[in-house]
């Protein structure tokens, strides 16, 4: 921690106010809106298909985590959302092959954005007076509503279903974060913890290939 | 109706408030989810992807009705639903191969589901003051929200695309529920008449395999 | 324009009120109702399905407009819309295997649909108070939704996402709308502009087969 006190004030650790949310909200929407973007690069999708894609992809997460809440989708009053996927597309194209060469690199840009988004999803959720059980369900929903939505699109059967081991570190990432007291101090250092726990958790169950205990009478039937 | 007066109070065969739409509407959650989580067993996901599978199909009808709507989802503020979800997974869970012996029992409470939901979803329709043919087509999208959804993420074309005896109950159902008088009185009695109509239409359906005649230039072109 | 005076009264080109963009609404509405009935016509579904689709198609666009925008949907507390969709379903299994032997015809009606909805999903966007790159883009999202869910339910990767000149277009009509003067004068003018622009382009795109130059390392890859 003391490394992350060096970078970041020490007072906005105390906090997780509406900025701070905002803040990790514009990095998951980015490392998502790249993740669609390469996807689209892959599937072989023109310029424009491969922009609407990582649209799509970006903005799914936090529009499902609103109409769930019941507000209007925040994304669409803010521009900030749609530079960043803008931006996020243009990197994808200009450095595809070279992203493509790094094994894994989109999985473990998934896994970030996926940290982030159930992070922001479940203090978003608190801020609107949700229960904590709904909190930490719609985190993890945020969280994997993008991926989701990409693999509906690319016709593929979710991943988020096939490996337990993405729902379940988004859980463990929403959990942590409304763990949060709620005089919402230290909320940005929770928000923290569970990106990074969730974060961990993914980026380790892909590189030992952990996954769930098969259920029993599945791995009878195969 | 005298057995059903005997375990029901009739002062609540009267009325169809709140209080009994939300009955209704949990039971068709608990079934959808457990259909969710019947079919994610069977698709070989893992424990999670069947929880995850549950909680979409369970209430993504109620979501889309409240959606169309235009009030805030329900579901995610009271925590009862993902209760019922929760507990029906378990149920999946535990009683699969049990389950699974049994020759379409998951189409049976696939029936059921859409009996209970396209009763609520015109009932709820009514009372936010849509007008009668859009809480008859309301209730029957709220009905056949949940499979549809449960077949696109599982990559089959919606099963209620393919058999005409799966929107026409739902639309029956619907009908009678949003034929009760505006008074209130015995609104009850006919969103039970109307679920059970929408749920004998559709088993016969399947015992008796009926469906819709074919197109005539379908027919042809075959 | 000499010929469009002569049959719109001057005064109603001065103004996009609420009434004209309901109008131009209606008639995307219809355009994709029939657009989603022939393709169900053509996938095999029975008369129901291919009525659930028509509604689907038809709706999707407006509703995922609405809920970005953050305000109920409009379509489902106004019957003109459900009546539309209706009898785009009847024309489409009226005149099915005439409409079929016209080559290309539902590609030209989605086109006009997609001509229609960005614009009318554009205004609608301003008229919320979002900002212009908002709007143009929500325009665009409000013209392909309906082309992209059909694709979805019908199991296929979207269009939208193959063809460049889909998005394009869509992108062009609705930036045209954005840019009537903010006074209201003639906004209908600029909506017909817009619509007929993108019209224009989507149909000389599929007339010679126009399409985007492709991504280098896809090209090189291929």
């Amino acid at each position: 921690m003391s490394l992350l006190a060096a970078v970041v004030p020490l007072n906005l650790l105390r906090t997780f106010d509406p900025t701070a949310i905002l803040t990790l909200d514009l990095a998951g929407t980015f490392v998502f809106g790249l993740s669609g973007a390469l996807a689209g690069v892959r599937a072989r999708l023109d310029a424009f298909g491969v922009l609407v894609l990582a649209v799509v992809v970006g903005l799914a997460g936090g529009v499902i985590r609103d109409v769930l809440i019941g507000r209007p989708p925040a994304t669409f009053r803010d521009p900030a959302f749609l530079a960043v996927i803008a931006g996020a597309t243009l990197v994808a194209l200009a450095g595809f092959p070279w992203l493509e060469r790094m094994r894994g690199a989109i999985e473990v840009l998934d896994a970030a954005g996926l940290g982030l988004f159930c992070v922001t999803g479940a203090a978003i959720a608190r801020r609107y007076r949700l229960e904590i059980p709904e909190a930490i369900i719609l985190g993890a929903i945020s969280g994997i509503g993008g991926g989701m939505v990409r693999d509906l699109i690319l016709r593929e059967v979710p991943h988020v279903l096939r490996s337990g081991l993405y729902a379940v570190p988004a859980l463990i990432g929403s959990s942590i974060a409304v763990a949060a007291p709620a005089s919402g101090d230290h909320g940005w250092l929770y928000a923290l913890l569970g990106a990074s726990a969730c974060f961990a958790v993914r980026v380790a169950a892909m590189r030992w290939q952990l996954s769930l205990p098969q259920l029993p009478h599945q791995s009878r039937a195969g």
